[in-house]
């Protein structure tokens, strides 16, 4: 049999626990399965008094991430620290430069950096592999680097932070309002640290990104992806689409336009009985389309302990296999630049204005839409009591510019009180 | 750059037809991802004059595609002829002999020699690749083969037989008798050459015997499954069931339990709104539960001549980058006999029963129930104008045993005048 594979794993958290508790647990089959018994020699972490839940005794300890990947007695980094720069980039970095494989769950780190630590991995001919970056125990990389190798990709898309689609969802069921939910997952400790990076869109568009560059053969390009939050989403969005048979979902895209690549990643309204419209919590869901393969759609649980650690130990197998494959599906230096599209699809968009109840406010609006090439297809004004008048206005189709253009000119003017929520309404 | 992979390709079908379009069209993008060139050397197929709407005059041609496996000019034999041995199963062994990669879509050999044929790749330090033979161009070979690799699966089900998904929905959806979607099939060409392939439910048999092999670490046992087609669903069982919010589908299901593996594949009633329950026409579906991942869910076609050849040249794209995985995931020495289970899960029965329409019939059946240990759930008899009485029964949970005691009970009595049909009721 061939030699031991030994993890040095870095982080401890959740997912870390996860890993050592599979590693414990399945031995003989891993064993089995790879032709190679995996086993841990060194562990790391912020605190080295915590309870974890597992027995890392038999693990020498390393208080510096770097240190413990440069080990000679360590085969694979297995970083789980997160964070896109800082002690994961240094330690990431030692580990590729002392001639280590690497595993991670960093989609923060290879949205910012993936395009230099690819080149690092294949001048040292090492490989970077990152499956529980992105969407949770779903196997979404491998399908699209090895499965759908290949397919010339034509787009991907689908849900992939579950922080946000359990608040929606949340929201909805319970019929409480974004503020009440995000205490809620707050304390249900769903949210970041930083909870931006989650309720902003910002990890599931990092997520988003590193499947682009597999997709396209492109580097990361998190810079030209355009993104938005739920922050502005309020009970009143999701019951006004709701009774449109919609539903709201922070839904990120890719594909490849005529100018280049176009990536956003933004809450939008899907069909409510479509698959992706029947998403409940934490569940992710990312569709792929390749000329050969038409469409396939993989669901899954997107974070927590067991099916995060079962995407970094699926990494772990194919290392122990012998499976080596460049880190964006093919060498770093073939990808090429991404040129952000320009040319994004038109689409209905619903639209969400408070406005100022007095004589002429609605023709105002409705002349600065038409001025921007913005047709109404429905306007309702709801009842109220104080002086702001709600409107819902669902437009025919239209470019995400000229949407982009009416709305910064409806901002300007001192009849909309609040500023406007507007959702692309994706007929799927 | 290494050297060219050199593929052989003896059946020029839709798939054939569709894996040298796919070599055509994408060769650059096949030596990006793979780093090495991939050509076809030789082709064989049945009928040498066919026009198959690809330009196959750079290839020599074999009218043996045992000779075509053994050319020397050929790396990875492709075998996409079909049918469990005869010159399938010879062109496999004569490539295994030579030393050649086999890439496979055909089921119904592996489900049958697969054993025989791991263990004479393995010998040869060779590998079998098989992703097209189960649900199309769903990656479900690579996730559970490899993505899942760290975890113990613990149930792997689902539907993938795509034209009995299209009978079924076609039945519902145009409220057409089974005879008449069944001719409408196969007018399309939709069935196999041996339609009881498809609607005998021995084709989606062949690929869950794959699954679970490889879930399971045994040996593929299809002798061991339990098989039931869809023949005997009526447009009536499609009303009921509906009317009681489910959906008939073929649903294969592959499961550890306490004394052996249990493997069935028969129609069962599921809930009408679950993922399941709203698969339409040809499309698959196999759910995937491990002891880490929880549950993911992968969709997508189920069969064609693009998604087909998207999983066949998915496999080439493994061997040209050199990724080579024991064929049902681990050493064939190490897979163990598959004890078939007798402890399948208890579930509720929906049972249709034509009795004749004389005092007592009722009694007599309540009675066979009752001493077979079935409790009835609901019961109704159906408005009838002849002497057959159509009456339909749910039953409290009852193991299959009792079921198929009962069954047989009811078959000897002369009350039931038409052999009775009994669907299982999965909750999900």
């Amino acid at each position: 049999m061939a030699d031991p594979l030994r993890l040095g794993i870095a982080g401890l958290g959740t997912v870390g626990a996860g890993v050592v508790g599979i590693v414990q647990r399945h031995t003989e089959l891993l064993t089995a399965r790879t032709g190679r018994t995996v086993t841990i020699t060194a562990v790391s972490a912020r605190s080295r008094g915590k309870d974890r839940g597992v027995d890392l005794s038999a693990y020498a300890w390393e208080d510096d991430p770097v240190a413990l990947a440069m080990r000679d007695d360590v085969d694979v980094f297995v970083e789980l620290m997160g964070g896109d720069s800082g002690p994961a980039l240094d330690a990431t970095k030692a580990a590729l430069a002392a001639g280590k494989d690497v595993v991670t769950a960093n989609k923060a780190m290879l949205a910012h950096h993936g395009q230099d630590l690819a080149e690092m991995a294949e001048a040292a001919g090492r490989t970077i592999r990152f499956e529980a970056a992105v969407a949770g125990g779903i196997p979404v990389i491998k399908a699209l680097t090895e499965s759908l190798a290949a397919n010339e990709i034509t787009r991907v898309m689908g849900v992939m932070n579950g922080t946000c689609n359990y608040i929606l969802t949340r929201m909805e069921n319970a019929g409480l309002p974004y503020d009440e939910v995000f205490a809620e997952a707050d304390a249900l400790g769903y949210l970041e640290a930083d909870p931006t990076l989650d309720v902003g869109g910002i990890d599931a568009g990092h997520k988003l990104a590193l499947l682009a560059a597999i997709a396209f053969g492109t580097k990361p390009d998190f810079d030209g992806m355009r993104i938005e939050g739920i922050e502005r989403i309020s009970i009143d969005d999701i019951r006004r689409a709701a009774d449109m048979g919609y539903r709201i979902k922070l839904l990120g895209v890719a594909q490849r336009t005529k100018d280049g690549i176009e990536q956003r990643m933004q809450p939008c309204l899907v069909p409510a009985i479509s698959p992706l419209g029947q998403l409940e919590g934490g569940t992710n869901m990312v569709v792929i389309e390749g000329d050969a393969v038409e469409q396939i759609v993989l669901r899954g649980p997107g974070a927590g302990m067991g099916p995060t650690a079962s995407a970094v130990m699926g990494d772990v197998c194919d290392l122990a296999r012998g499976i080596r494959i460049p880190t964006f599906g093919q060498p770093a230096a073939l990808l090429e630049d991404a040129t952000p599209s320009r040319s994004a699809q038109p689409a209905s968009y619903y639209l969400r204005l408070m406005l100022d109840d007095r004589p002429g406010t609605l023709a105002q609006v409705a002349t600065i839409l038409g001025q921007n090439g913005l047709s109404i297809h429905r306007m309702r004004q709801y009842d109220h009591k104080e002086q702001v008048a709600p409107v819902l206005i669902v437009t025919h189709a239209a470019t995400p510019d000229a949407l982009d253009a009416a709305m910064r000119a409806l901002e300007t003017t001192d009849v909309v009180l609040v500023p406007p929520v507007a959702l692309r309404i994706e007929a799927e």
